[in-house]
């Protein structure tokens, strides 16, 4: 948990963020990432699944950075990227990452067009829970001269897409995956998003092993259908220290854990908040509020508000441009001061944002949050 | 109102918001404007305050886009522009617009350099709550070598920036900006918030008028001491109607009015919905909902959930990138299928777009949001 009221620091040392002469020359509001807390957070998970079946396909949705997927694929037991759209599957593909779970059902034109292009140089793997799926997969597949991969997607829980548990139609589209020319069936996919964010570790490991249990009966019937289910992928960020105990599913497709958030740091996971939200007051003229430059167009509050790491303010809502923060009495707070706050929701947070501000202990970098789609779209609308 | 499940037409005739071929061809999610929907939003805001002495400044915040403010610039009764950020001003600037009120205080180093260049080719507005944005005010105009004209912000209720009524503080401030060698004092920024989006068309005139009876009181103060205040700016779209009323407003500073959106179609004003969201049908595997691909990272759901336009459609939720929709029984909704939404909030919905699909009743055209914050930040850095 983030220290009440602190800096945060790694175990009991509390250090700056950042210096103060570089943290007064940012344009705020903007988003600033700790390398040195990121870099932990990846060994951290490196660790949680080392020694187990289960690999990690780090999750590009969280941040859509593709310098950051990088060096979350340096680490032991890494392999792979997952990502939500077509349009950052084909991001991954044109960056070179080779192999890419898109873990969505994907259903309109443009996309099923962008998923044809990043096979071209990358191995695709895709969810479907229909037929029309995999008409879809499969006329976008010899449109642009490629095969995907196809996993079947399961609704364990989260009453999103997916096909139901026990139903009728399971093998039957598997077997139809596995007859397309161009598909190839891969296995399943079962994403408890209602699971991954409950609090208490114990209701969570009992929440995945219901999972687990029900994910192992349709591999059952899978495999009784003669149909081979070599992938089996799920989890998040709160469900990492659990699944590495599965003995069910092959990969976790975790990206909340490198930078976290406000939401996630609730759960007592072995991740700290690595991404940081600078903001500047812009007026304080009464005793114990604050007005900061940053609302609604530069942080998200769909999991509740952000907490400020300055020990004397607290965030009380935000509009579109702007915060108000309760500030202490005795608070020193003054217009022009910075402010910074942990988001409570990394993903879409860093969707308003273009560009990471990265400071690894001794130099600040700007990396391009270059897997946003408006940012691609724009670079296509430039090309010639 | 919306017609409650149909499409949105004018008066008695419903007309589909783009033929279906065009949709098809949509890539989604994506933002779609109607600018026969917006033309008929800016005339009726010019007829709002036509014979009065209130002139519409519109608020560039709402949509970002210099060519959808250029359009509203065209109507009778309309001057100037008003936005919320230092960006936003260069960004007008830049584009030539030579009368530019940010109503907002600015305080942060990298914005106070932005209004100083945007201040070399616009006349720039500027509120202030306090000697600190004076001081910053003096040294920014100084190091670019131009001059602001300055409002003093009161808080009339939002509780937000701006000076409290009644404050001691109001009339030496206004002194001490008059006799900064490069700023005028020019008058007062009361924007009442809390107003403009309460139900019932009387009720916001009852408030408007205690807004406009405190404007007055503080007004007197000032003329009383000798110092003269040409402007005094407001207002929003929901008391656009009672501020043609006024006998102390000057300027309506509102926005929402030309895109509209389902929160503000809620107060029966003579607007339309003119902005939607295109969406694909992903999944729908079972009777009664369907999934589409736009959640939060497309639109913003501050201010309720987005309203489907489909007769057979309504939206119970949304996650990171997609909504869940219950439709009808006899509903023949398929993956694949366009489904258009009116955003419940405009300025953040648009925000998370760098681009408008528009609509003139014939042709398709591409808008940029040239305004947002990333999209210059970017364009800045590709600056030699």
């Amino acid at each position: 948990m983030v220290n009440p009221g602190g800096l945060p620091g790694h175990g009991t040392q509390r250090q700056p963020i950042l210096p103060p002469a570089l943290l007064a020359g940012l344009p705020t509001p903007c988003l600033l990432v700790d390398l040195r807390a990121a870099d932990r957070n990846i060994s951290a998970a490196a660790r949680l699944l080392r020694g187990t079946r289960v690999s990690l396909r780090p999750h590009f949705k969280a941040h859509k950075c593709t310098q950051l997927l990088r060096r979350q694929l340096q680490a032991e037991g890494c392999f792979g990227a997952t990502c939500q759209t077509a349009g950052e599957a084909e991001c991954l593909s044109e960056a070179g990452f080779p192999d890419i779970l898109v873990a969505n059902v994907i259903a309109d034109q443009s996309s099923l067009a962008q998923l044809g292009r990043a096979a071209q140089s990358a191995r695709i793997t895709v969810a479907a829970d229909c037929l029309a799926h995999v008409n879809l997969l499969q006329q976008a597949a010899a449109a642009a001269d490629v095969t995907f991969d196809v996993l079947i997607e399961l609704d364990v829980g989260l009453g999103r897409c997916g096909l139901p548990l026990g139903s009728p139609d399971l093998v039957p589209l598997a077997a139809m995956i596995g007859r397309a020319p161009r598909l190839t069936f891969r296995g399943i996919q079962a994403y408890a998003g209602h699971v991954v964010l409950r609090e208490g570790r114990e209701l969570r490991r009992t929440l995945s092993q219901q999972v687990e249990l029900h994910v192992a009966t349709e591999l059952d019937r899978l495999t009784r259908a003669g149909l081979s289910c070599p992938v089996v992928t799920g989890g998040g960020t709160g469900t990492l220290q659990v699944l590495g105990e599965s003995e069910v599913f092959t990969e976790a497709q975790a990206g909340s854990y490198v930078l976290l958030d406000a939401a996630y740091d609730q759960l007592g996971l072995p991740f700290e908040p690595a991404l940081f939200c600078v903001t500047t007051v812009i007026s304080c003229r009464e005793r114990e509020t604050a007005v900061i430059d940053a609302g609604l167009k530069a942080l998200s509050a769909d999991r509740g508000l952000p907490i400020s790491v300055n020990d004397d303010a607290r965030v009380l809502g935000l509009s579109d441009e702007h915060a108000r923060l309760a500030i202490a009495a005795d608070s020193n707070i003054a217009v022009g001061d910075k402010v910074i706050l942990i988001p409570s929701h990394v993903d879409p947070t860093v969707n308003l944002h273009d560009m990471l501000h990265v400071f690894d202990g001794e130099q600040l970098a700007r990396w391009p949050v270059d897997g946003r789609r408006v940012t691609r779209l724009r670079t296509q609308e430039s090309r010639p």
